[in-house]
């Protein structure tokens, strides 16, 4: 019996290297012509959600979808569905997908690689004459780039406070899920319900340059970050920048500057890839003959793991309390956001690492620093995401890049994981 | 012949001691009384230059010298002067004094010690019934605050372009200057010539908190430090907070943060009495989520010497090029002022040292780290500065504060310099 399911299973895999690899010209050409929508003069897209320029890239989206024989339809959300059939129907989904919104001044690959390669492994399926058993699923999520406004509405968190709130293309998004199709009176109908996705895979470009730097083909992601904010306040005294003497000043920027020092060592002193980071910096009264009195910036901290992110900031209020003694100026730690880690299945995970494996691809474990629909998705589904390489790491810039052939070995290996998740009973 | 010297100035030293001592209570109350005008309702006085509290301030004034007998007149450049007849009119002029006008949201003392300070030594001339040989001479100064606009005047330095610029008032110190009674067209009448004034002195409250926390009674100021200023612009490269690891970055954040701290050491570890400052910082894009790409802030470097100031940045340089080597953050320095160091005269110095001493004052040599009048003055005329104690070092504040009895000792060492000067041939 073990031999024959051995036999089996060597067969199948077998089958599985037979399916066709990506097309690096097509998913390029692709990529070029939905960077047409909402192209800036000098270069990358502002393409944000609700915008002119985010109708006419859907509208293409959707044609390419139609033209893959998907069946697609726009959820209460303004999600685009597009559906494929499998063998046996009442098999849950499997869904993979991204976004086509863009920050403003953005570029070309972050959600448009991920969406337009979820259509590529269609076309692939269809070139192979390849049925899947469980039923497939491209979902083109709205509104990422807004607060994964899509995403949050099939997972059932997205709240109606949410609604009014105004997008960068001017509308609310209320107004803006409307225009995209969708029925902001009738969100609770684009929540799915748990179990009824068999898995969701989600390609996408990294957004650091660990890929890139380190030369390797694919990022199998282990889970989204958590972030931690907190507003920090210095406050010490105010006075004559000629007529005080330097040791008797209590100088709430020079006590910050070396609690911004401490906090850079906080996050370093540890094993691991937390990350901290102070991104905005203000002193008062600000003006160069008067020693500040008072200062105020922000303190991000992001891990995987939440309790290594409250041990960083352990270490950075052991510091304050220090930097406080000696320089007479205090320190008042405000917590202003906290999203927990969001990780992806495990099993997931290595389906991924093993469909890069026999494809060949060079591959690393990596977390992603950067928040994605993935997240949601994980409420309520076993998720998985892989990264390819971004140029020198840049995103969110129109200078964001990433390498046809980068392209192709993504689709490629999500296509592989795909096949592997329809053959698992998990 | 030695011997009746030293006998005639014992003689002399003997009739000085005999000068009348200040009114602790007449000081306190015309400094309780000018206080009124431009009062604010939560204390202190808002009564910048040209402003109709000044013009009140100014009538009080005027009222007060030609109640002591002074022949009160006003200059091209709206200075209050005052003229005491002398027993050789022919001598050049002992000429002290300061100003009344005030920051916005000032205090009762800064100028105005000084300037009733002067006031109060020719009412004591009047109640001793002494006639110096020198003419003296009370200036009530426009514009301190503004820009040391009267003094420039007189020391021929005020430069026709900053006629056009706009006051605290909302007038153009051109329009004020008329509305003090001033000629604006003929200002060079206001300036004196080098030689013309045997010595010049003002009386004033210190502005850091030396000679009140140390228990001293009466500041002998060697000179209004220089200052210089630098723009300093760090170029580093913003990225994102979240997927850029800790040792890919290139923070200009924790680069100039570095070099604050940097900053504070260079100029305490030298001895001295030098200060630098950082009062104002900005980082861009300066979002809680971005790695700051770039920021701009202010080092500002004060000492009587120049060369100790250049000793200082020299240090901040050195230490900018380490930090730019290990983090990968260039640093731009960009010279914006520079207001070379203003000594005062090393024999007014040591008569005011000394006629503490008989006054049995307490004392102390010590730099000004703010910016007088004198410091103008020093350019056609030998200068001396009398500091008192300020409570706490607090100025430029509805708070600050000086005792009645430190005024009044003030008044006192004030007459008893002017008149040691009048004695001495130099």
């Amino acid at each position: 019996m073990k031999t024959i399911l051995i036999a089996l299973l060597a067969l199948l895999s077998c089958d599985l290297m037979a399916q066709p690899h990506a097309s690096a010209s097509r998913m390029e050409e692709r990529i070029k012509k939905l960077g047409t929508f909402g192209a800036n003069p000098e270069g990358g897209v502002s393409r944000v959600a609700f915008s002119e320029a985010d109708l006419q890239g859907r509208a293409y989206v959707i044609s390419l979808m139609k033209n893959a024989g998907l069946e697609v339809s726009i959820d209460a959300a303004g999600n685009i569905i597009g559906q494929r059939k499998g063998k046996n129907n009442n098999l849950p989904v499997i869904a993979f997908g991204s976004h086509i919104d863009s920050v403003p001044n953005g570029g070309n690959y972050d959600g448009d690689v991920g969406s337009l390669g979820a259509i590529e492994c269609i076309e692939l399926l269809n070139e192979g004459k390849i049925q899947t058993n469980h039923p497939l699923e491209v979902i083109i999520f709205e509104d990422e780039e807004g607060g994964l406004t899509g995403s949050e509405a099939i997972a059932g968190i997205l709240g109606s406070n949410k609604l009014d709130l105004l997008s960068h293309s001017g509308k609310t998004i209320r107004q803006g899920i409307q225009l995209l199709g969708g029925d902001p009176e009738r969100l609770s109908s684009a929540a799915r319900k748990k179990g009824s996705i068999h898995a969701f895979l989600e390609l996408h470009i990294e957004q650091g340059g660990i890929l890139f730097q380190e030369g390797l083909q694919i990022g199998v992601v282990e889970g989204i970050v958590g972030i931690n904010q907190w507003r920090v306040t210095a406050e010490g005294k105010a006075n004559h920048a000629g007529t005080t003497p330097m040791n008797q000043r209590q100088d709430a920027l020079l006590a910050s500057s070396k609690l911004v020092v401490a906090i850079n060592e906080a996050a370093t002193s540890i094993q691991g890839r937390q990350v901290a980071t102070v991104g905005k910096i203000a002193a008062w009264p600000g003006a160069p003959n008067v020693i500040p009195g008072k200062t105020e910036f922000m303190l991000e901290i992001r891990d995987l793991s939440h309790d290594r992110i409250m041990e960083v900031f352990s270490k950075v209020r052991l510091r304050a309390e220090e930097i406080s003694k000696s320089s007479g100026v205090s320190f008042r730690f405000e917590l202003l956001n906290e999203n927990l880690p969001a990780l992806t299945d495990k099993y997931v995970q290595q389906t991924i690492a093993d469909a890069a494996k026999e494809l060949n691809y060079s591959q690393k474990f990596m977390p992603s620093g950067a928040g994605h629909d993935t997240q949601d998705m994980a409420r309520i589904a076993p998720t998985g995401m892989l990264f390819i390489p971004s140029k020198d790491g840049i995103s969110h810039s129109p200078y964001e890049y990433s390498t046809a052939e980068d392209m192709a070995r993504g689709v490629d290996a999500l296509l592989h994981s795909i096949l592997k998740l329809d053959l698992s009973g998990k």
